[in-house]
């Protein structure tokens, strides 16, 4: 009988990442390949999973994708599984769920990229030590991945926490922000390209003694402080490019604080903040081990 | 056999209301009773859910309880089901499940007071219509009882909402606000005692045409648009002394889309806003039903 395998998928804006495992500790093989039109792309990770079925002993049970997007996740839709009016060329509304299925004839499971990387680190906790779990992401645009009593939390539309209102203090910062649509929202105030057009240099050229950095992490600490007020989630986990910068973590940490004034009373936030807000524990493999997570949890509890 | 019924109690600050019923569409008597002591009260519930037993074709299936707080829900800590550190005098540390269910040999069910009024305005609609909702009382206090994938939000401590920041202009508005933790906060800037204090009079008696209630949807909308782009609820409920100003719930829809500014793609806020934004169905009764439901789905998922 064929042991059965894994497949993910982790699709970026200018790179794909592929894997196919036997369970999350057993990567068999990996590959990464540039994101090309949709139709080369495809032909890429179809040919890269079929390779490893070339050893006859191997099915897949399901594959996993992360992709960047919008995507229409809302099974009663029309264009389920479909990115849909990404500004990437050639991309616009390609069922990207579809082809991967009809092409190797297995279950496909989609999230966003973001909330794929929740995922990733939410599946590293024995199960039942935490349900509420958010991946924010602060790069070229920010994001949020939000589980829920362990579910990734959809909702009407989807979150969309870069466009939340922070307070903006003129007098400290005249910059207006960049948000084609609030200007001065989080993304707008805190994003890599916002601290670019402030400062004029990219945020990896600003040196660790400017006063970007505590300006951003009081936008990043107000972020995650109206967070911890809405949701109370338990564990808070910040990736991206812009949380490259090292000392910055430890800036967020204690200006949350801060924001918070002591009023919610909880260990984690007043002897354990270090265990609270966190980097990514996958380093730069949150997303792509969160699509498989996703496909090994999903197809077992289907059967 | 006998019959069984369902209590509910609505624990507040001032007055007790509490009912029994055969189901969410019969009740079988109500009474409301001033808040005394904890001994006093818990005598008056009593006695009252007593009184339903005295045809002795009843008996309670279970009962459901809304409370003020703070509370504890986390069924792991010693002192879950208390009342814990409340200003109310008498009332600190006071086991409220317990009580009750050990006088009348009945399951309890607890929340606090918001998230049962969630509960019941969520119960209201079709199963799997919606699963998404937030309840926002707009009061003395400020605080949201949230609903995700079905199920109330607790989390790492619980959400409190009124603490949120938001963008405070000081220049349209130098009122510094009164939260004794975050001065400016949601609740420092927009709850009935920081207009009244802001205005020197109290909300209700603040004229319509007044410029206080611009501003006070302005704040509205910006915590509004927060949870939008936070958790994406289906439908958000406004509740509260402050909502009940006739014209308020128009201002906050039309802000809300101004703060929004189209970034949002849904027909809900587009087209909708009426029917996405909206007053308590269940009108001052939200709280007491909302417990009643609780008893209700909560013992039928349990048997």
């Amino acid at each position: 009988m064929a042991q059965k395998i894994f497949g993910a998928v982790e699709l970026g804006g200018t790179k794909i990442t592929a894997i196919v495992a036997k369970d999350l500790k057993t990567v068999l093989d990996k590959k990464v390949f540039p994101t090309l039109s949709p139709k080369e792309t495809l032909n890429d990770i179809i040919e890269f999973f079929k390779s490893a079925l070339n050893r006859e002993i191997y099915e897949y049970q399901a594959i996993g994708v992360g992709s960047f997007g919008p995507l229409d996740l809302n099974p009663e839709s029309r264009t389920y599984g479909y990115i849909t009016s990404t500004p990437k060329q050639g991309w616009q509304f390609f069922n990207i769920k579809q082809e991967i299925e009809s092409a190797l004839q297995t279950r496909v499971y989609l999230e966003t990229d973001v909330n794929a990387s929740a995922l990733g680190e939410f599946f590293l906790y024995p199960e039942n030590r935490i349900q509420n779990l958010v991946y924010i992401t602060i790069g070229t645009g920010i994001g949020a991945g939000i589980i829920i009593n362990g579910k990734i939390v959809h909702g009407l539309v989807h979150p969309e926490l870069g466009h939340i209102r922070i307070p903006h203090d003129y007098r400290q910062d005249p910059f207006p922000g960049i948000c084609p649509f609030h200007r001065d929202c989080f993304e707008g105030l805190a994003s890599g390209p916002a601290m670019e057009e402030r400062w004029h240099q990219p945020p990896e050229k600003i040196p660790t003694d400017h006063i970007a950095w505590e300006l951003e992490a009081e936008y990043i600490a107000y972020a995650i402080a109206n967070l911890i007020c809405t949701i109370s989630p338990e564990i808070i986990v910040l990736g991206g490019g812009v949380m490259q910068r090292h000392q910055l973590l430890k800036m967020v940490q204690s200006k949350t604080r801060c924001v918070l004034s002591g009023y919610i009373k909880s260990k984690s936030l007043e002897d354990n903040i270090s265990e609270y807000i966190v980097p990514p524990r996958l380093k730069e493999d949150s997303g792509i081990l969160g699509a498989l997570s996703m496909a090994i949890h999903e197809s077992k509890s289907k059967s």
